[in-house]
């Protein structure tokens, strides 16, 4: 038995998200479903992150376990064939150190947002950014993802349903940038609560729509209230983009 | 009576193309169609280019004629609710002169043509690029592309439907960019002929591959023959970005 390294992409509309569920498909259940026929093994993909429901992965890394002697580009080859219709495709495949553990050992988590800054409605973005029709002042944003830099107790950004034992994290990017309408949050951190991107982004919103001042950011982080959120902002800008180890 | 202008984005994976046809659905009748509902009025749209089956446009430009006292916000605002769920939205909308064509007052077009140099099926990018899986030697293509830049019979890059007087067209820029794996070709001309930049592309691929040499582009384009053509690109790449006045 062999554990291997995969680099995964997938486009999220189609999926109840990354963990394989009852209601309906998962990513999981795609991967684990092309493995076993490839090799007729049922196995287990671990996943640095669990996306949710409509988000994107541009590197999301996963880790499994094969009994058949075989090589990662046969791998790649073999479930890029049987994944196909699902949008999920394997970009790279590596031999792993049998104890290497996508989930456990990831030393950072790198996500990026979309945001497009229009009134009219999307076309070939539709599903891959967040559509915004009021305008935005991006340089306000920025001085309130500023104010998330670094430690805090981030409970006002997270999810009823978080399974995290602590709400403790460090953020350590959130940069924005634009070019015409297109803004772009690039965010860093070892780990991420559930829902905290799609909450954060949703709350900078509204200071960029200037519904919200800037120390609205800071009094919302202080409070450590889930009611203290501003906005939550849909899946459908949101991508995983890079794990490092 | 007012004549307005307007610049429309589409994605084209759902048409047939842009001109109206019988046998499915168009981007010309959706927007006649929102036309109708939003006025009562049956109009014609002229447009600036007449894209193919699965080609999308970023920034086409169309005239039409309205006899009901309206303003361009209106016209967006109705054109925008009522084309849902068509993937066609309209960008902006201003009055224009009375004597402005879309089509013959053009005086330069911009097209986009985006390959994914990558072995891994798209995901996000499906239908909105060519995925290339051999590896491409974008500065060969772009000295092949330099050869077919100016005045030209371009005679081997035209469809054999192509509906144009003359097969002599200038080009005026065709320049590739490459960031990653993701490759753009960005071009300019008074006009093109039918299939010519998904022609030019298909051919330089097979420079990219080193299946052709550079001067094999200039020997296709001086055969003026269409089965001199190396290979023509997908729409799924192609864009209309721009249209000059």
């Amino acid at each position: 038995m062999a554990r291997y390294r995969l680099t995964i992409e997938y486009d999220g509309r189609p999926f109840v998200g990354w963990q394989r569920q009852e209601n309906g498909p998962s990513v999981q259940a795609a991967l684990e479903d092309a493995i076993t026929k490839f090799c007729g093994e049922s196995v287990t993909v671990f996943a640095a992150g669990r996306t949710d429901a409509g988000v994107h992965a541009l590197g999301q890394v996963v880790h499994i376990d094969i009994v058949r002697r075989t090589s990662p580009d046969e791998i790649q080859g073999a479930l890029n064939f049987h994944l196909r219709p699902d949008p999920v495709s394997v970009l790279a495949a590596e031999e792993a150190d049998p104890e290497f553990h996508a989930r456990f050992d990831a030393k950072a988590r790198h996500y990026l947002y979309r945001i497009i800054n229009r009134r009219a409605p999307l076309t070939v973005d539709a599903g891959l950014a967040w559509r915004v029709p009021v305008p935005l002042d991006v340089a306000a944003m920025q001085a309130g993802a500023d104010l998330l830099l670094g430690k805090h107790d981030f409970t006002t950004f997270r999810s009823v349903q978080c399974q995290a034992k602590s709400p403790v994290k460090t953020l350590d990017q959130f940069d924005f940038t634009q070019n015409g309408v297109v803004i772009e949050a690039r965010l860093e951190a070892r780990s991420f609560l559930h829902h905290q991107v799609r909450s954060m982004i949703g709350t900078l919103r509204l200071v960029g729509e200037g519904r919200w001042r800037v120390e609205d950011v800071k009094r919302a982080l202080d409070a450590r209230d889930r009611t203290a959120l501003g906005l939550n902002a849909p899946p459908d800008g949101l991508y995983l983009t890079r794990v490092d180890y």
